[in-house]
């Protein structure tokens, strides 16, 4: 298959995009590098050295043979550069990667508000537009988040992307519907996926477009069997306070022995996958597409779920790291509980890879390694979803108060 | 109070800035004029000669003493220049009409797609954000659409935004839930009011805004008692087959001896709203806000329903007028029930203005006086949903099959 893979030279993208050419898909990657720009604004890098990507897919080549493809254009910015760009290659499917994906970085003033909203809705909605205009019948895969959810009270498990509700009728009889699963995100950046979730189902009522939708959890770990291939083919790992997620901030701080900083009671439960398992599924997913005209299919992309204080407790005893707390920046229930499907893709053949079995490697391979390279200013969490949580938040830039805990 | 409209210059935006400027309050009209600029875009003109904003803003104060304020503002573009004025002026409340509200012009072109989402999600989306950063407790008034609901066949009468449902949990029970209706819009344009939804519903939640969303009925009529004031202050009246909803095009083709265009069978059923009682529900919404840290307050906003081709025998009765089919560009179900709940209104007393006793007036005070000005070419409508029906659409831009027919 020719495939496009939007956003390919960010965190799950570029794997995915080696492990499609790798399966032998002829690669196209468009990007317009915002990642990278968002490293300078705040000041951060990736935990791990990593090249340019044009120096990255050099490197593919030379170590494989096989080519895959850079382009430098905007999802959201460039809508007649992206049109010209599909009119011409004219791919079989599309990976769509290419939106702002930091829960705490959407959240940190009104311009980074704006720039989500922005980026997200006009990365996707350019697509969806551009896919019609050109009649191009290529199957969509998008990465959405289990945030669409809203980690909900409903009590019931969480399906995959569509609830089974009882309607009463204006004649009192009862009738069984299928709704997509009642929003509820939990800031911008989830927001934009809530937003994205009803762009696909317009355009797959009105126009047929065939469309599947991943709703993901967290993704930890970071080599792929390709990255691994080379030191230079080496994936980003993000563990700053705005992009590095729960895991990855948890292993860092084990890795320099700084004690685990949990917010609030730790009592959020949080949805997990392997980035092994996650290109796995996206490769799954293009294998089995929807029917034209069909509803837009949806996949629970996870493995397991955990509560926070007990990933920390997990980590903390491989590691020998202490626990801490710290006030939560965010506006959350301080407990809930999270029950999900994932029947589809364990159907499909996926054997996932367990955070009891890969965490130890991704301290020792991954975190102690490049310790040396921790900017530990970088590490706590500071962008607080209201005002009033911003005040009462620990803004510890040098972090002092964490020294002296440990 | 203090009032800021957004979209004052508009169809509705005009007469509720008279109403509310008349009842007292200290109105602000923000409006980028877009809706002019479209006009000029089209080739068309509103039936009824309009004066410039700057010059009925005259008329006005000339009238009636009072003043009505206007700011060259594009809400979608220039947030900066938002955030300064509400920083400046800190309104009390606020009323958000400034959205491009045209379905067939939604659907127009690519181009005009882009357009709709950009502008509507931004124009939306920019002032939520400029009122959380300026600690603004505005109570924000938006007009949506009943097109939100989809015109579903749920089988249930369409509730005031929530739907209550039950939802089978994990040990069996069923638990009763009040949702956000399922969205299920039927343009790009009305997909905009929906992602205005999950906005509001966002913003109300992590940031205590207070917020009515009123999901309105097509609204006919032209007058309210403000207007009628002057000449000069008269209202728009679209009958162009973008902007002009299909009771006005039937207005005209009454007043013109044209045959009345149903499209399809006419079984799609509409709500409808008269625009005096419109400016009535919106100060009633201003009178009773939500609390600060409630959900979003909706209110259905119509008075009546009709299926299409009943209107159309309704004005042919009163006019003389045939009635023909054409093929329709718009992709929806031929025939569907509405049944909608519009109690709230009521309760707070609306007495609603109906068809029967005011289409008459229609006829003769506005499309017939008016009719001299009429382009008989710009009645159709043109705009198809997809290419497919774009092929089977009568385009008669010179309205010669409608002749021959009459
Ligand atoms: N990492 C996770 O744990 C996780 C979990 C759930 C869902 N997701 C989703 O998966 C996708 C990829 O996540 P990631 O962790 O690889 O993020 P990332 O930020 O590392 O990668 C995103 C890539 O998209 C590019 N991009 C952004 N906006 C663009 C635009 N307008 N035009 C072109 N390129 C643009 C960026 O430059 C970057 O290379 C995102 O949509 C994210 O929301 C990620
Ligand atoms: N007319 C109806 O039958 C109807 C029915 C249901 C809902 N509504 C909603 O009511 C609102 C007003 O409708 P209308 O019929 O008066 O429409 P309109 O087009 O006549 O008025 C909208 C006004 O908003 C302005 N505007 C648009 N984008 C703007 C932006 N980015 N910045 C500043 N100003 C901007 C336009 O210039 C125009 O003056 C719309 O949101 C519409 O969706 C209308």
């Amino acid at each position: 298959m020719k495939i496009a893979v939007m956003g390919g030279d960010g965190f799950i993208g570029w794997p995915t995009s080696l492990h499609l050419s790798d399966a032998g898909h002829e690669v196209h990657i468009l990007d317009n590098l915002s990642r990278r720009w968002i490293d300078t604004e705040l000041g951060v890098q990736s935990l791990t050295p990593m090249d340019s990507i044009q120096e990255r897919t050099r490197i593919w080549h030379a170590e494989t043979g096989r080519r895959t493809h850079f382009n430098l254009i905007d999802l959201a910015k460039d809508y007649e550069l992206l049109k010209k760009w599909l009119a011409e290659h004219r791919p079989d499917a599309i990976v769509h990667f290419a939106e702002q994906r930091a829960a705490p970085y959407s959240m940190k003033s009104d311009r980074h508000k704006n720039y989500t909203v922005n980026n997200n809705v006009n990365a996707t909605h350019n697509l969806l537009n551009a896919l019609v205009e050109l009649n191009l019948d290529a199957h969509l895969v998008h990465l959405g988040t289990m945030g669409v959810y809203g980690y909900s009270t409903i009590g019931a498990a969480i399906p995959e992307g569509y609830l089974p509700v009882g309607i009463e009728t204006t004649d009192g009889r009862t009738v069984s519907q299928e709704i997509l699963y009642p929003a509820n995100p939990g800031s911008i950046y989830h927001m934009t996926k809530c937003l994205d979730q009803l762009l696909f189902q317009f355009y797959a009522k009105n126009d047929g477009l065939r469309i599947t939708d991943l709703h993901q959890g967290i993704v930890w770990g970071t080599h792929t069997q390709q990255t691994r291939r080379h030191e230079q083919l080496i994936n980003r790992f993000d563990y700053d306070g705005d992009y590095g997620t729960v895991l990855n901030r948890f292993l860092i701080q084990a890795a320099i022995g700084y004690p685990l900083t949990v917010h609030g009671t730790g009592g959020q439960t949080r949805a997990f996958i392997h980035i092994q398992d996650s290109v796995r599924c996206i490769e799954l997913a293009l294998k089995n597409p929807p029917a034209r005209g069909a509803r837009v299919e949806i996949f629970n992309q996870m493995t397991e779920t955990h509560r926070v204080r007990d990933l920390a407790d997990m980590i903390a005893k491989m590691s020998g790291a202490e626990v801490v707390r710290l006030p939560n920046p965010r506006k959350e229930a301080p407990e809930n509980e999270l029950i999900v499907k994932n029947d589809k893709f364990l159907g499909l053949g996926l054997a996932p890879i367990t955070l009891e079995a890969g965490l130890l490697n991704e301290i020792v391979d991954v975190a102690k390694k490049y310790a040396y390279r921790v900017d530990r200013s970088r590490v706590p969490a500071v962008s607080a979803w209201t005002k009033d949580l911003a005040a009462t938040v620990n803004h510890d830039p040098e972090g002092k108060r964490l020294k002296s805990v440990s």
